[in-house]
């Protein structure tokens, strides 16, 4: 069983803070620079274009793929990595509508990433035969599944709340109705374990930039179920998706099963540094690295409640309908998330009024989880986040 | 004026190589380990969530893009790097056609890169309104370009053979039968002088990879023409193109000008090579580097043509027609570019039969250029590529 009392050594964290948000950029494992600078100067100023083949570059993508797999639940061999999360939702919606090709509608709900709703109009546009994209609230899902639904498209925990669905009974519901299920892990990879097969997921995307510690602009992740891996057709068709990429023919043919999701040239220099994350994860236990979360969003919420009556939980209690962050709603959310990063404690705003918070296991301890309650109170209490240098939005948050 | 005899040493090339493929992969600049470093260690390691703003990770796809296209012609704040090259194919030709919506004929050549053609197909089974993929030979592109045709797309210098199309030209003549001009750069950018603006180009894409250095799965770049910078439809419509990313609206809105063509989270890291790569690219007079290119060129063909008749010529004499690289056709150029490698000198070899080198003036000597084609001559004189081993294909080259 992973020890957490262990794995906070491995990560670079400043003196001073507490960091509650590697649900949105995760830390730097200390053992990244260093993979980083072998890839950049010993295999690329070494092998050059030689890296392909003599650093296993080319095979690099599916290799990172099941590392990612085991932690999501996925069969081996059917998760790959490439691109980013936007272009991984579109690739797996335009493979799934293709799939149920006499539906028109793509239902998704209101607490999804917007990203995965504009890539979703995008699509539609192209498309241009009366698709619909039909978006409800979170809890209106279930409902909405109906034998019009094309494609369910759902980020299993939302990015404001928290709030987590019910994979197993939303993707078996979709079945019931003849739709196709896509997930979106954004923030489920890493932090909990997740049970794509189990679940009988259809299609699953990810990113690795935030949970699982990659780094800024770390590539994503696209999962196909293996009763899909031959017949979804690559909307995306680049060359590292054909299935002889250098045979240089004119005509695109699907690679095999996961590897037809390949677009272009992968991002070695990122892939070395979500190499460096993924070895501690191949170490990390899901089940007691759950346990421990629960423990810590568990803990977080009982000491703010505790001591900041102003604060309303918009994160569900009940651990089954929880990720691993917590979210609070005040309407100076904005001014006083300030007020904590200046005194070192950060965590983010979502708009309209959402205080969100990250719980990690592998670097946040109970200490972090009360120091960080102790100095929101006191920001309420004294109304610290009361002045204009907090109150002014920046342009980028 | 740029001295070429003192760039080479901005560069680590391996004791004993001669490096005649930074037309596929560039070497590494001696500034980018450092470069990459501060940005993993000082940045993320010291930022974590607050480098998007405070080390400007946020802004950086502009600005690079903006160094970029001083080196094409292009007009400030009108070019943005982001993605691979294959997906900023896809955008552009997406937005083109829907600039173009009574027509239905994308024309391209059949030297032009695969990856350009699979994607076009890619979108063609998307679109689903009878739109048609028609690829010529080169030759016969300026003869192909009718009142019939939406868009062209066209890689500006071809990959196999070196063949250069006349950029300002067609691009006329598109313009005059009412077609949109889509142009690849991959083997332009960093290669000679381009002249966006100057020619007309509706759209333009390119990677950073090849001639400019930034190392493998450099994010690749989109230039979009100030005319259509308002109008142009995004296809993939990612938050980071939205017009306010951050207010994380239900439904997108395209951003200011080129902002649009951006999708998901920038490579950070893999941006951090391309701003070393490209703060040698800050210096060069691209005159002179052109110059120097048609020498190198001239002084290679003149000495494999001495002294290797085995080989034929497949790159243009005119040095209007050619791009940086020199290509020679041989029956047996897979064994003969094997045994090349074998003997330090690094090209490429490409299906069916082409011998395929780079020349680069900022690394690349008079001296690398004879010796490239003394040990050429070598080989074919001694057949010392007639041997199993070289004569057995890799999977992956």
């Amino acid at each position: 069983m992973t020890d957490f009392s262990k794995t906070r050594d491995l990560f670079h964290l400043p003196e001073g803070m507490i960091y509650l948000d590697g649900n949105s950029l995760g830390p730097l494992p200390k053992s990244t620079a260093a993979r980083v600078a072998q890839t950049v100067t010993e295999e690329w100023g070494a092998h050059l274009i030689g890296g392909w083949n003599d650093c296993n570059w080319m095979a690099a993508p599916k290799a990172l793929g099941d590392r990612i797999g085991r932690l999501i639940g996925a069969e081996p061999g059917h998760t790959v990595i490439g691109d980013t999360l936007s272009i991984k939702v579109f690739q797996a919606l335009a493979a799934a509508v293709t799939l149920n090709p006499d539906r028109r509608v793509i239902l998704s709900d209101n607490g999804n990433f917007p990203s995965d709703l504009y890539m979703a109009q995008g699509l539609i546009r192209l498309l241009d035969r009366d698709y619909e994209l039909r978006v409800v609230a979170p809890e209106e899902i279930e409902a909405n599944i109906s034998e019009e639904i094309a494609v369910t498209m759902i980020t299993e925990v939302d990015y404001r709340t928290g709030r987590r669905h019910d994979m197993k009974a939303l993707t078996q519901k979709a079945h019931d109705k003849g739709a196709i299920a896509v997930w979106d892990l954004a923030h489920s990879a890493g932090a909990f374990p997740v049970q794509l097969a189990d679940c009988n997921a259809d299609f699953a995307v990810g990113c690795t930039y935030k949970y699982l510690n990659a780094g800024p602009g770390a590539p994503a992740f696209i999962y196909v179920a293996p009763k899909h891996a031959d017949t979804a057709e690559p909307a995306l068709a680049g060359w590292l998706g054909h299935d002889a990429p250098f045979a240089f023919e004119q005509g695109y043919r699907p690679g095999q099963g996961i590897e037809r999701m390949r677009v272009g040239t992968p991002p070695v220099i990122q892939m070395a540094a979500l190499d460096a994350a993924l070895t501690i994860w191949d170490q990390v236990d899901m089940q007691a690295l759950r346990a421990r979360s629960l423990a810590l969003t568990d803990r977080f919420i009982a000491a703010v409640e505790a001591s900041c009556p102003e604060l309303t939980l918009a994160t569900p209690r009940a651990h089954v309908m929880r990720g691993s962050q917590v979210s609070f709603h005040h309407p100076e959310g904005y001014a006083i998330m300030q007020a904590l990063i200046a005194r070192g404690v950060v965590g983010d705003f979502r708009a309209p009024d959402i205080l969100r918070f990250g719980f990690t296991p592998l670097y946040t301890s109970d200490a972090d989880v009360d120091m960080a309650a102790k100095i929101l109170a006191e920001i309420l209490d004294q109304r610290l986040w009361d002045t204009p240098e907090y109150k002014t939005r920046k342009a980028v948050t």
